[in-house]
C-alpha cells in the first residue's frame, strides 16, 4: 500500500458514478491521507493521519497544544491526541506505518452484493435518524442498515468515529458479528479509520454522503468492500469493491 | 466547568445573533461534549470526547476496531486512537477530566476587539483559500486573519485538527505568538479541542462556519474568546466571548 507521500494533497482515482441516467466510468479527484509521525528530539510523540505538506507547520502546532510551544511551561509530555492513532509510550511502539495498523484485520469474506437502488433508499432516509442534527447543526451520524436497506440501528455523536462506534457496538453486544449482510452508512466522510471499523466488523458495504480520502479507498479495495460516496440526491460514487454492486461488473 | 453528563445530547445556550438587519439576543440548542473514560476491566484504555448516551455500545464499538471484539485476537492493547484524548499507559494518567486537560492554558488577555464587517468579509472569503476542497469535497480549512480580517495564512488538511496545527505552527514557526490581534477561521465546526488550540496559541477570537459544542463554548467563555459560528452569508452567531464584539455589548 502506497502512501502518496510525494505526491502531494490530492490523487486522482477511477470511480463508477451511478445514477438515475445510469452508470458511467469516471475519474474523480480524492485527498490524500497518509501517516505522519510527529517527533520531538528524534523521540516519536504521536502517528496521525494527515494530508501530506506543511509538516513542520503541523509539528509545530501539535506541539504547541501539547504544551511545547513558545507559550509551555514545564517538562514534555507525550500524549496521545484526537487526530492522532498512537503514541510512542503507549505500548504500541513500531505501530507507525499503515500496515502495521491493518495487521489485525482479515478480508471481508461475505459474497454478499448490493442494488443501488436499495443503496439510494437507505441514504435518503438517514435524514430520519438524525434528530439531533436537525436541531444543532452539531452531530455526526452513522447506521446499520440490511443489505436490502431495512435499518438496524442509527446513532448520533459529536464525533465521527464515536458514532460509528456507537452503531458497530449495538452489534456487538446484540451478538450479531460478523455484519456479512449489512451496509454501514455515515453522514460524513470516510478515513482510513472508518474503513478499518466496518472491516472490523465484517462490514461489506460503506455509504458515505461525503468523500472518501486515498487511504479509505485503497483500504477498502484490498479487504474487499464496496465504498461509496457522495450519495446524495438518489445517486452515487463507487470507490471500491464495485464487484459487489449488481449490475455496475 | 459541568459536563452535561445528565443532560443528555443537547443543551440550550444564550446566543447573539448578528445578520444585515441587525443583532438580537436568541437561544439556540447546541450538541453536548463530555469526556468519557473508555474502561476494560476496570482499567483506563483511553478518554474521548463524545455526546452522552449510549456509552455502553460507544465502549463495545472502540474495542472491537482495537482487537478486544468477537473477532479480535491475541491480548489486550492500550492504544490511544483519534477520538482518544489519552490513555492510561502514555504518562498522563489522571488527565481525564476536563480540569486536567485545560490546567496548563492562560486565559486570553488581549484587549482585541472586532468589528462584525471584517468578521463576514474574512469569512466569504475563506472559500477563495480552499483550493483542494474545491476539486475534492474531501478537505478541511483552517486561516489566520488580523482582526481586520486580512489573511495571514490558510491551510487544508483532511483532519480538522490538522489544518489548525499547520495554521498555528506557522505562526509558531515566524515567532509571531501570541496572536494577540488575530482571528482563527475554520470551515467546520468547533469542538473542545479547537478552542484548546485556539487559546494556546493566544487568539481572541475563533470563527467558524458551522456549530460548536458545549464544551467549546465553556471554555471560550472561561478563556475570553470570542466564539462565533455558522458564519455564513454574511451573518453569524456568537456563543461566547461578545465583549469582543464592537457595538455587541
Amino acid at each position: 500500500m502506497t502512501t502518496d507521500e510525494a505526491n502531494g494533497p490530492i490523487r486522482s482515482v477511477a470511480t463508477l458514478q451511478v445514477g438515475l441516467s445510469g452508470v458511467r466510468e469516471r475519474r474523480e479527484e480524492v485527498v490524500v491521507e497518509a501517516p505522519f509521525a510527529i517527533q520531538l528530539n528524534g523521540e516519536i510523540l504521536a502517528v496521525t493521519m494527515r494530508t501530506p505538506g506543511h509538516d513542520d507547520e503541523l509539528t509545530a502546532g501539535f506541539m504547541l497544544a501539547e504544551g511545547h510551544g513558545s507559550q509551555a511551561s514545564g517538562a514534555p509530555v507525550r500524549v496521545a491526541k484526537r487526530g492522532t492513532l498512537s503514541s510512542a509510550s503507549c505500548g504500541v511502539c513500531g505501530r507507525d506505518d499503515v500496515e502495521d495498523l491493518i495487521a489485525r484485520l482479515s478480508p471481508v469474506v461475505a459474497e454478499t452484493t448490493f442494488r443501488a437502488a436499495d443503496i439510494s433508499s437507505a441514504m435518503q432516509r438517514l435524514p430520519d435518524h438524525q434528530p439531533s442534527f436537525a436541531r444543532t447543526g452539531g452531530l455526526h451520524a452513522a447506521a446499520l442498515f440490511t443489505h436490502r436497506g431495512e435499518l438496524v440501528v442509527a446513532r448520533e455523536d459529536i464525533g465521527r468515529h464515536n458514532a460509528v462506534d456507537k452503531v458497530l457496538g449495538r452489534a456487538v453486544l446484540d451478538g450479531i458479528l460478523p455484519l456479512s449482510k449489512h451496509l454501514l452508512a455515515v453522514s460524513g466522510r470516510t478515513s482510513f479509520e472508518i474503513v478499518q471499523k466496518a472491516v472490523a466488523a465484517g462490514v461489506p458495504a460503506l455509504v458515505a454522503i461525503s468523500a472518501p480520502s486515498s487511504l479509505a479507498i485503497e483500504l477498502a479495495e484490498r479487504f474487499g468492500v464496496l465504498l461509496i460516496g457522495f450519495a446524495r440526491g438518489g445517486g452515487f460514487t463507487a470507490y471500491a469493491g464495485r464487484f459487489r454492486l449488481e449490475g455496475a461488473a
